[in-house]
């Protein structure tokens, strides 16, 4: 396998888009285009993301019309991929493989969702699908139910009370909402108080409105090619040093649903093809879907020891400027979570951070950050390591 | 990019089952993981196609499921692809690029669909969001819709009096029938007249219910590996000699419905890679949703200058023992079309017949074979090319 980067990346402004799912996508992926310095027909193939675009939307075989609708030719393969919340990611991944295989040297990855039309309560139970079938969301479970028991269960296992380890939840909604005023992309770009999120509307006991993410609108995309191309598209390509990709349990197979073995399985392979280990990463977007899983990720991904993370939260560890700032973006939290783009979009970042773009929210001297994507109960998980 | 075999293949009973997407995934992955003298744990990425899983069964995410059901760990990537009918041969040309590319060894591809369940009215609306949303599926058209006007554009074209096109149709409806008697594993095993095909229920004018493939549950995978880890597993290791996949503009933006400007692509990508020609071709599987599809596709794979296929059918050329057997498993009209499952069961017969293990039905003496798989109206279309 041979070294593969990233060149242009691109993304549409997150919140709420009257344009179709393949529209914005579009606009992601010709942002993409026009900054890696190409022409569309310079991409030799698509890998397209998307979650629930038949419910949202009614359209399905999407990946074919996007490519179409960019100005791909027909001999441009176009391959759809759905991982639930991790969806982009796993497109990005396939998408390096493709290009390391030797096969392609230049290739469109990313994703797209609109998830704001159907309404909190719809897009609740749709998005519970991705539960499986048979036992969980057949019994009435959704995603704030998963998170809110992995909560419960955190603070007991721990032995942390459980309006500690909610002041420090408060945390990481506060840090990725201050994150996010710096990102004019970002779905919401106002601060909020740990207090706010302590008042906040109970959505499942223990979290609050503002521990959970929003419905989002959006799309993101990144052209990936081989070190060769990429070094004569753009002046800084950012280098795919490792990417690991994990399956797990269904949630009622899981013996303990704070450490996540898929997440543990796919940085790990990640850690290991980019030759570096958790301590190596400047700066990572991670899967804050809830504040509960950005402090279980923390461990998952061995940035620290298990039961630990929330102290770090508290003391600040990851915040820009901390030890290692997480979600400089805004995450899930405070940018946004169009599913099937929410991947893409955290490579967006992480290569607009390793190349110095991101003003107010840069990280200063970042060499080496990292993608982490979760779908389901941490059912399909991506980890992406990349380098400048 | 190194060498790549099929190892073992497996695939369920096609018909009406009680048993879920995954279940029957299960069933056909194990046969093939059993054919390749393997154990599951050797499967080092597994490439899953389904459909509509969360309109059927309300599951998404089925990948990962899938992996785990079959007892995969969770350091397994298991990626779900979806190509509307075209969706397991995406997942099998992608297959193909993982272990061309030297990340894998060995891996696992297919896919499954339950279409029953759903009823005809249902599905075939379901079906429709594979046609594009907004000027398309939207104005209330169907495939059945979608393959009647091919049926009027190529008559009137190629100027055959539509009674006599239809009888020809016909043919393909009675040869596929008649090949389907001798698969056991078919949804229909028994034959049909040309009066019966001509006699039946008009779905879409020209379209008769005969014209038209079934609705049908189903699953099939095969395991693909590397020439040396393919040799080492089994005795016939099948070579994947070419691939190559296309994109198609919606059908309102097509010049001419009976021409694919996708599958063109495709084939001529996937002879190339295999450096042969369509008169290399000893047997294929092909698309044949609609009888008017088969002659169609005939074209467009370069088998037969475009208007002339319709009289090769005449003369029997598609039978087993004919010129080039098209479909000698039944193909989808009597084999039966589980939409995600359809692209591993066409690259299952193929597998068998160039082994010589398809007994009454096997094509004497095929060395090199092929399969073709539309998705949508000809919007995403693989063809892969297989060699003893």
């Amino acid at each position: 396998m041979r070294k593969v980067c990233v060149a242009g990346v691109g993304m549409t402004k997150f919140g709420v888009s009257e344009k179709s799912c393949i529209e914005l996508f579009a606009e992601a992926a010709l942002e993409a285009v026009n900054a890696s310095n190409i022409k569309v027909t310079d991409i030799q193939s698509v890998h397209f993301g998307n979650v629930f675009g038949d419910f949202e939307e009614g359209q399905a075989v999407m990946g074919s019309f996007a490519a179409r609708e960019i100005g791909c030719p027909p001999s441009t393969p176009a391959l759809r991929y759905e991982g639930a919340c991790a969806t982009a990611s796993v497109a990005i991944r396939d998408a390096f493989i493709a290009v390391a295989s030797g096969l392609y040297d230049v290739v469109l990855a990313g994703g797209t969702e609109r998830c704001m039309a159907m309404g909190t309560p719809l897009a609740t139970r749709t998005f519970a699908m991705c539960t499986e079938g048979k036992y969980e969301s057949y019994t009435g479970i959704t995603f704030p139910g998963v998170f809110a028991m992995m909560t419960h269960l955190y603070a007991k296992k721990y032995n942390i009370p459980l309006a500690k380890l909610k002041e420090r939840m408060a945390m990481v909604a506060v840090k990725n909402h201050y994150h996010g005023t710096m990102n004019p992309l970002a779905q919401f770009q106002k601060e909020i108080t740990a207090a706010s999120v302590l008042k906040g509307f109970m959505v499942c006991d223990p979290l609050q409105l503002l521990d959970c993410c929003p419905f989002t609108d959006g799309a993101a995309a990144i052209v990936i090619a081989s070190e060769e191309k990429a070094k004569k598209m753009v002046e800084k390509p950012v280098y795919i040093l490792g990417a690991g990709q994990g399956s797990g349990a269904p949630l009622f197979r899981q013996k303990d649903i704070t450490v996540h073995e898929a997440r543990i399985a796919a940085s790990k392979k990640a850690y290991e093809m980019a030759g570096v280990g958790p301590k190596d990463i400047d700066v990572a977007e991670v899967h804050d879907c809830f504040t509960i899983a950005e402090i279980a990720l923390m461990e998952n991904l061995g940035f620290y020891d298990f039961g630990t993370a929330s102290e770090a939260v508290e003391r600040g560890e990851s915040k820009i400027g901390g030890k290692l700032p997480l979600n400089p973006s805004g995450g899930l939290k405070a940018k946004g979570h169009p599913i099937g783009a929410t991947g893409a979009a955290q490579a967006y970042e992480i290569v607009k951070q390793l190349r110095g773009e991101c003003g107010a929210r840069q990280v200063e001297g970042a060499k080496i950050g990292m993608t982490d994507t979760l779908g389901g109960d941490a059912t399909t998980v991506v980890d992406i390591i990349y380098g400048i």
